[in-house]
């Protein structure tokens, strides 16, 4: 099989983390590559690291320029998908990495992000009960938030296992790449090294409904979630604490159980041995999710904590796995549960 | 008036930052240094930052070195002050900047420590409600953990002033340095450059019934807390994100007034205006704490998030602060709430 | 005494660090600020760990703002502040960061900066032969680059000693602040971190004749200089490596003693005792300059090594320095070799 | 073809990159891992993110664990490996990723490692003059160091063409996986993050010879080397500034075209276009290295600056590339020119 792909938004850091990815995903054709501003522009100049393009040179996002392949990514801009897809066919597959066809709910949507809704498409979390078969053979995929795919995969076991009452208090740290390339101040280097800083606090961040929409769906009943970003010293990786309160007669034993059982089968989600915690190092540039859990019994509640590259699975490379199932080729085809570190 | 300053355990990274704010303190002159394995050798080989005692020779922690002096400060491993201070004269100040008199229930130091308890001494956080007047002429101070000061200074006034249920989930990053100068593996450069992780989850960090402790105190009633810390990619500075579930009738001006009112007249907490949110290196080398507070109404817990440095407020600072504040001298002097930025 | 003092362009990193340091220094008062895009925002936001001067507002750079004041320091982008300074008066002290004033040479002005030269002003580094006698009373300082000041520290005993041919071969790495806070893509924090990368190879960065200047004072002859400077993944400090080549009958015991005599009296210049070398952590925050110096036998080199704080000595601590010359106080006022160390 | 690779010394940071590029190589299957003081440990808590290998447990290193493999990687400390060597049979491939057999002279070895000299083994840079042929169907290589990677295939093409004079003067920074994974206080995070500082001033650094060796053999005279190595605070990379007097009549146009014609053909050295310079985290994780060079016609000087990944083409991927030859698979197989950035 050859798969030709294009990405429009090549230029941006999930542009080139999916760039990288598909360089070397072998049933993969990489085909046109768009961009906004960039239009025009050497590859080498914009995505230093990606070699083996580093001659090829940025078109404008136009139909035109999209039309051909059996795939196109959009690594856009929020609210600008819609517009691209509909002009793309119904044959071609479309996989949009940004926010517009994630939330089921149009008032969450208008809410958080005040324009029309543009409608839902298959969700790509194959972790998630029922969302693999939603993919496979789909020809649009709406490719999940970052910190929504940590925190989705940290919890939705204990939810799914009624382990839980229907709320979570969690704290994620992202890497830095998680704001994208435009330069704005407080991003700068001076501003970001030695410093950990919150944003979006009390309920604003965009991927809270999002979370609520997935943990809601593991419960079977609507889950409160309070959830502060931080801002990390640190290029990539999200690591996400996330905690709920543990309904009567949970025991550290029946939430292993759960987990054990969640995760059994999946390729990309390690729950660590008893002991160990995760680290984001250890899945730099993976595809990989590293899981641990714990009940604290003093406090009352259930404590899981994960560890992704919000790049690569948080991304790009949930992108490429959602694009797999499909197409029809084996999920973890092109991807890797391999780290680089330290 | 001059006061005679030794410090024992000077090699360390506490015992270094107490240095640092001691060398421009104006009412104290710095006397004998000791150290343990160091003994002997120069200051300007385990402390280079500090340049006008580079020639200063560690002495052993003996009875006889640490003589003669007004105040003596401890900056020993847990578990190795009770035995030094009793050595000393009860005329002489002690200040503890280790965990052994921080605890006032003797089952918990047991639990969290695995030791018998030496006592309780008057507790370095003059900010908490009815601290300071303990402190006013004591001879023995017992400097708070860092991390329960960032998080008792961000809660204890939703607690004081009634607007909270009885728990909390508490989230902290801290910088590498509060994991002390020994060379552990997990600690190297290579390892935590580029990383978050998690430690001591699941109730067993030590800082945990200290927390409680405080909280407790402002609550008037035992409060719950699950505390999560991590390790962030940066030498100093915590930045702790703190919920805690709103009773019914708690509004965002219920909440902001009861924080105004907390700390008005504290000369180093700084809430933040409305709208901006802490960092920690804005607190980078000062005592401050900036601190700002959300209700998250969609959630129903109030968020409140301080950023401190996790060696000045949190150690050495608040050593300083808790000894001008026993010696009768002005709380600020020898401190500051300027920040080095970036 | 109580010297009234302006900043124009109080928004930036050389301003921030100013004003740092002006807080407390005890013989400044600090008046007007003024920032450009900047005016009439709060300083709070734009200098978050500035606490004391939260609530002050930025005025635009005129005239009539900066009028009244017995020093105005300019820290203004390159090329405006002759124009600033002819609408001060003679009598008041302007210490100009930016580099409109550092250079003799018209025409080596022209080719670096491309517009024509404003003119030459007293040299703010008092460590150069000869440097300190013309700030004293001066009015006017030019404060040097922050790589031409640890450039110029680390090899002029050299030359002045008459142990080195007029060559040099100097690498330097600069924490990010040193490019200033406007945002640009490749400062982002996603870039930089993680990353070492030079920029201006070849003879082209503005501070290259700065350096020649200095260094062909201190040989009385023209000195070559091959100069590359690097940015490093860190906020701030200065190292910087600078060989060259021996003299016949160089020994170590020569090149030690010319150190040794060289900073014999100053103030802010370590030269480390022999086996250690400079780490810019040392003097974060600091006026420090640690230098170290090694004569390297089999490649015929002499190598000097210092560290600086960018912002500090390289900046803002410098045209303090200058300017308690420059006003007849203690060179050392409101100054400390105290790094904010780890 | 199915190559049976053992690696010696598993539990470090060269053992686990080594571990990272055979995981994914096409030929190779891994066998026996081996450590020394970590025997018996599991993978999963040395190595976090190799999780493929998670539950592979170290064996000691002994001949019977080594022995019926194809290839043995040793990486394993200096002066470890001739022993270990010699009881491997003659027709193992035997990859030494220690500095044992680097070096063709003797004394040299014996002045800057302090014991007898093993031998010399054909070296394992393939790009330089003459290397290709010596590494291909040899059953022994002695992989570079970081460093000398770096410098030598920066400066080779000077002195191959006849540019340059013999000498230069290098200064390089590496990230902190350079120094290994052994606890050493100066390499904490506390104390490198932040912080540059050099070491192995003045022509100590054991590395220097090898870059001697390198340089005067493409000279065809001795070359003079003065070489400073800097830490740097990021856990991987090495940035190489290496300048070299040009002879009389050099031109930027012939210093091109001599770089252009060294690396024609080179798979992973790529040369920047003019105006581009390389950067550390471009490489990050990739087998490539980019390379830039100019002309300073004022200082009379080549600069070249290359950027490696110092565990990758540095150490792990210049192994495997070298295995290839050495086994007449492609020499770029299992490696890649992709780096893993932001």
């Amino acid at each position: 099989m050859v798969v030709r792909a294009a990405v429009a938004g090549a230029s941006g850091y999930a542009g080139g983390e999916l760039l990288r990815l598909l360089l070397t995903h072998p049933e993969v054709e990489i085909g046109a590559l768009t961009g906004n501003s960039n239009a025009g522009q050497r590859l080498g100049a914009l995505q230093p690291h990606l070699l083996p393009l580093a001659d090829r040179v940025l078109e404008p996002t136009t139909p035109e320029v999209l039309a051909g392949h059996d795939v196109v990514f959009l690594a856009l801009p929020h609210g600008q998908s819609a517009a691209v897809a509909e002009q793309l066919g119904e044959e071609v597959l479309v996989v949009d990495m940004g926010a517009d066809f994630r939330l089921e709910d149009a008032a969450d949507w208008e809410a958080f992000y005040g324009s029309p809704h543009a409608g839902t498409w298959p969700y790509g979390l194959p972790e998630l009960p029922g969302a693999r078969a939603a993919l496979e053979g789909s020809k649009r995929v709406a490719v999940p938030g970052c910190y929504p795919t940590a925190v989705s995969l940290a919890l939705f076991p204990a939810y799914a296992a009624g382990l839980t009452e229907p709320e979570a208090v969690i704290v994620a740290a992202s890497g830095t790449s998680g704001a994208g390339k435009a330069a704005k101040p407080h991003l700068l280097g001076s501003e970001v090294m030695g410093s950990m800083s919150p944003y979006g606090v009390g309920g604003g961040h965009r991927h809270t409904p999002e979370m609520i929409q997935n943990l809601s769906a593991a419960a079977g009943e609507r889950v409160s979630v309070s959830f502060t970003p931080t801002l990390a010293p640190m290029p990539r990786g999200i690591l996400a604490t996330c905690t709920a309160k543990a309904k009567p007669g949970v025991t550290a034993e029946s939430v292993r159980a759960a987990y054990e059982k969640a995760f059994a089968d999946e390729p990309f989600v390690h729950l660590l041995p008893e002991g160990r915690w995760p680290a984001t190092a250890s899945v730099h540039g993976s595809n990989a999710v590293q899981i641990q859990v714990a009940y604290d019994t003093a406090a009352g509640r259930i404590i899981a904590i994960s560890a992704i590259d919000n790049l690569t699975k948080g991304t790009a490379g949930g992108a490429v796995q959602s694009m797999n199932l499909a197409l029809g080729l084996d999920e973890a085809t092109g991807l890797t549960t391999i780290g680089v570190a330290p």
